[in-house]
């Protein structure tokens, strides 16, 4: 992440906490007003190790050496002319860098201003959060927040497709559930529920209902519990 | 967005901001420590509109009122037994109930310690924000800029793609749901099922089965309707 003429030290801690929540550790600034500043260290919040090993440059070209795609965050409205990604094809695209070992930047400008038209040339794309039209005062670290996220969201994503399932949960066999169905017919007739003319309705309803909570066995055992307390409370007094 | 028991009015103003950015308007506070406060008002920074229509309760339970669906953030890693929905999963699936006019909510807890058991006892989804293992600090404000950021976009797509989405199952909001829970409770104890001592944990684990169940009004009233023959049946000759 490169930070330009970043004002306001203590936007730079934040921006450093923000980038840690994801994993990221690789952070520039760019002729920062105020650096190393008290400040900082005081918003970074147990990110300060990201603030140690920040690289301080005078200029925006210093700062992308080495990397092979440079993502421009701008406020601007997306036009014909000059199409600018959104957050999250930005970030699809930049996964895959990552995941070849290459180096990419997102480059966020001043807190007022945002980057100067020659910043933005230094760019190969450019890159607009999605945000409310008449409100897109995004603050300059939940700007890097959203670009950290998306990165992390976009790797995982281009890791996991490189191969296996997700982990399922343990189901019953299919005997215990009717076990279990059969079980609470038997209660509902017990209970006077159960319309005797039209059983079979109300009992899709519920094999509808307990099918789709994917019961596992020690849930279908309360289950089982539950009924079997039923039938021993009403036994005594009823009919 | 619903902020429970915020210690810090900064972090409120930071999240009225934060939605704002994304075309949110619905804040609700429960318990917060300080509120109204001068310093949520600076931090808002433009979204004080926000702060002024923003909606305080006592409780969770009043906060969710007619919320279909309700999204519980935690910290928590996730487990078979509480598979929590990444915080895309969980956009995607809010941003469904949205663009059908209902109302849905998300629950962020306290500054340090989150949301109590309670508490996730009441959310209909816990959602995990994809983060770094060993810092997953994210702040307050943070958290909710990536929820609001995150339904915007799953918003943004439904809308564009509207036409071919799919048909939802129509949802009890969250009041008709609790009071489902309440009266299964009941009735629990009537029937000598609950263990006294540790009532909590057998009724999270009904929670669990019916929330993941999704039941719709009719079948709501398919069990309540079971509930009130146990107990008419059982009331004349038991104990």
């Amino acid at each position: 992440m490169i930070l330009v003429e970043t004002s306001h030290p203590g936007n730079i801690g934040s921006a450093a906490r923000a980038m840690k929540t994801m994993g990221m550790d690789d952070l520039t600034l760019v002729s920062p007003k105020y650096f190393p500043a008290d400040n900082a260290i005081a918003m970074a919040a147990g990110a300060e190790d990201l603030l140690d090993t920040a690289t301080v440059t005078n200029n925006l070209t210093d700062a992308i050496q080495g990397c092979v795609r440079v993502y421009g965050m701008t406020a601007r409205p997306r036009t014909l002319a000059n199409p600018a990604l959104s957050l999250r094809e930005a970030a699809e695209e930049a996964a895959l860098r990552l995941q070849q070992g290459e180096r990419i930047a997102w480059v966020f400008g001043r807190e007022r201003s945002g980057l100067t038209n020659e910043e933005l040339d230094r760019c190969h794309r450019l890159v607009n959060i999605n945000a409310n039209p008449n409100y897109s005062s995004l603050n300059l670290a939940a700007a890097v927040q959203l670009a950290a996220y998306e990165t992390r969201v976009a790797l995982e994503a281009a890791m996991s497709s490189e191969g296996d399932a997700p982990e399922l949960r343990a189901l019953p066999p299919a005997d215990d559930l009717e076990r279990f169905y059969a079980h609470l017919e038997e209660v509902l007739v017990q209970i006077d529920f159960l319309d005797p003319k039209n059983p079979r309705h109300l009992l899709r309803r519920l094999r509808n209902l307990f099918g789709r909570a994917e019961l596992d066995a020690n849930e279908l055992n309360i289950l089982r519990g539950v009924l079997a307390h039923v039938s021993k409370t009403i036994k005594p007094g009823s009919h």
